[in-house]
């Protein structure tokens, strides 16, 4: 399993540590490692996209809060938590769209809030931090093994599957398993032996650059193409499903993914492809009756016009680059999640699984 | 008007002269021209996308055939007769999917044939496929002119209209006024100020290269989106139209054109969104039935795992990379030809359109 998302001790004890990160940023082409206990280089990581995938990000921002507030110099409880709350809500604003953010972070907070009564000064709640952020770490990890175990069901047992997904929900995008490559990787582990046609996802090539190269290396056997091809070859060759990861879904079911989901979903939809999400609860918003809600973030012209360095548009012509868009809830045949897959009508559904996940940690 | 495919004369006479093309692969960076008179570096030419897009290949293969031919030491009409044949089948064979490419040349070996009996020696012959290779130009012109005046009532007078294009229909692709952007340059040259929405178009961005650098010369407002963006586009802002160029239409209006008009014609049904094709008659196949005998071209996997110069996927992992894709005629709204635009049934209306067209040229 690979390891997007860390906490680094820097002696025996839990503290103090630093995040650590793969810098995304430079895969395929080598696997480096970046550490980082600031809160400036933290938001610039999850900006430039260092870590990315929402989950991902959720366990990047609490790891991120522990490692700065361990360096707080508050000595008081009412001071550390103030600070604690400001260097949340900075990390909070550094990506708009995927709710796993805000939720941990807001995780870690109340658990503080907490625990500030019963255990003492700022030391203490120094502890409160990287525990709850281990904890959202390892509930991700056995999140996606769920999601991988009720997931597997799409393949009916069925070998050398062909599966099409979108950007990047795999290991890469959570602690180390995935959400959309989780039914995937636990196909492969049981020997049914998928095969996965990955949309390159662009501007920034999430597809090729990070999908491609997380199956290669769990030996499962991919084939990149172009995200304007999947139309052609769901024509051309028989697609068992297309399953993608969520940045956010509404209480309604519409789901926010990377830009082109929604495209591909009205694809699959023509050709009679079943279209699947898979998440766990962190990325369902209660608070949003449906997609119309979820804030969309636009992202630099220069991704678009300078691909890699290379000047691919005339300087400075307009472009439009939103990074995310909504699937609408008629689209999905049925959402995966780490208790089983969600189906339509989604509001129905979505609300009962919600009562159940999480625990008290759920988000309201 | 932009100048991608022209005969440049070395003298006063038309002959003797060379093939002169803006190489396409430096845009938008620079404008450079190449010049040629061997058959391999045209062949080359034609292959790397030197010069592309289905009319200017076409224009460019005429050329291509009078310009190696002019050097032809064959000293009887039937070595003449073979050897130009023989430059044609190799021309030909360069790029397998767009029709106008064989056209072109048989159109210019019929006319040789006709000649060879009056016309005299091989000295006349040249002559011949000089002319011949001209007339298709300026045939092309007028088409592209034509086209543009039809097209333009898809305007209906409105100003500001938005419009979705994909690769590059232009005057880049032609012999300088486009087909599918043919249209638009008459709304533009009409007042009425349309706005472009330029498909970059994967994998080797002819949309963000080309369209938007040739709409930005023309002073026509272009906005670049990637191929994936179209979807959310169709939602979020109201779209007048698609229209997209052709590689092949099928008698049955089957239309093959660059990889990603399928989609973008599924996603622009989904929305409700009229989709429109521009082709003359030499795109047209009478041979072909329906889509399904077109022959699609795959291309390097190296254009996807290498983007422009960059590695953006694991090397060697296996692609799929085809430079076409099919678009049934039940997803076309109508095709703009230059004495019309044909609607559906389009069995019936493309059989109509062949009868008349092109006159003694039209191809079977």
């Amino acid at each position: 399993m690979i390891d997007p998302v860390t906490w680094k001790r820097l002696g025996d004890d839990v503290l103090p540590g630093r995040l650590r990160l793969i810098d995304q940023t430079r895969l395929p082409r080598e696997l480096v490692y970046v550490e980082l206990d600031e809160l400036e280089p933290i938001i610039d990581a999850i900006r430039r996209l260092v870590v990315r995938g929402a989950p991902a990000i959720g366990c990047a921002a609490a790891y991120g809060l522990a490692a700065v507030c361990q360096h707080s110099q508050a000595r008081t409880v009412a001071a550390f938590l103030a600070e604690a709350a400001a260097t949340a809500a900075r990390l909070a604003a550094a990506r708009p769209t995927a709710v796993n953010l805000s939720w941990a972070l807001e995780r870690c907070l109340a658990q503080l809030r907490e625990a500030a009564g019963p255990a003492g000064g700022p030391d203490a709640l120094k502890r409160v931090l990287i525990d709850a952020a281990i904890a959202i770490f390892d509930e991700d990890v056995a999140l996606s093994r769920a999601m991988g175990r009720h997931g597997m069901a799409l393949f009916a047992g069925q070998t050398g599957m062909r599966v099409i997904t979108h950007c990047n929900a795999g290991g890469l995008a959570t602690s180390g398993y995935g959400t959309a490559l989780a039914p995937i990787y636990a196909a492969q582990e049981a020997g049914l032996a998928p095969q996965v046609y990955a949309d390159e996802t662009r501007p920034l090539l999430q597809g090729a650059r990070l999908t491609a190269w997380e199956l290669q290396r769990a030996g499962v056997l991919v084939t990149v193409i172009c995200d304007n091809m999947a139309a052609a070859l769901m024509r051309q060759e028989r697609i068992g499903f297309v399953i993608v990861g969520a940045d956010r879904i509404a209480a309604n079911g519409d789901t926010a993914n990377k830009i082109g989901t929604y495209g591909l979903a009205i694809t699959a939809r023509h050709h009679g492809v079943p279209f699947y999400v898979a998440a766990p609860y962190s990325t369902i918003d209660m608070a949003l009756p449906d997609g119309r809600g979820i804030p969309i973030e636009q992202r630099s012209g220069e991704e678009i016009r300078r691909g890699f360095g290379c000047q691919t548009a005339p300087a400075g012509v307009p472009v439009w680059n939103p990074a995310f868009d909504v699937t609408p809830a008629e689209l999905i045949h049925g959402i995966i999640t780490e208790r089983g897959i969600l189906q339509s009508p989604f509001p129905a559904s979505i609300e009962r699984f919600m009562q159940r996940a999480g625990g008290a940690g759920a988000h309201a």
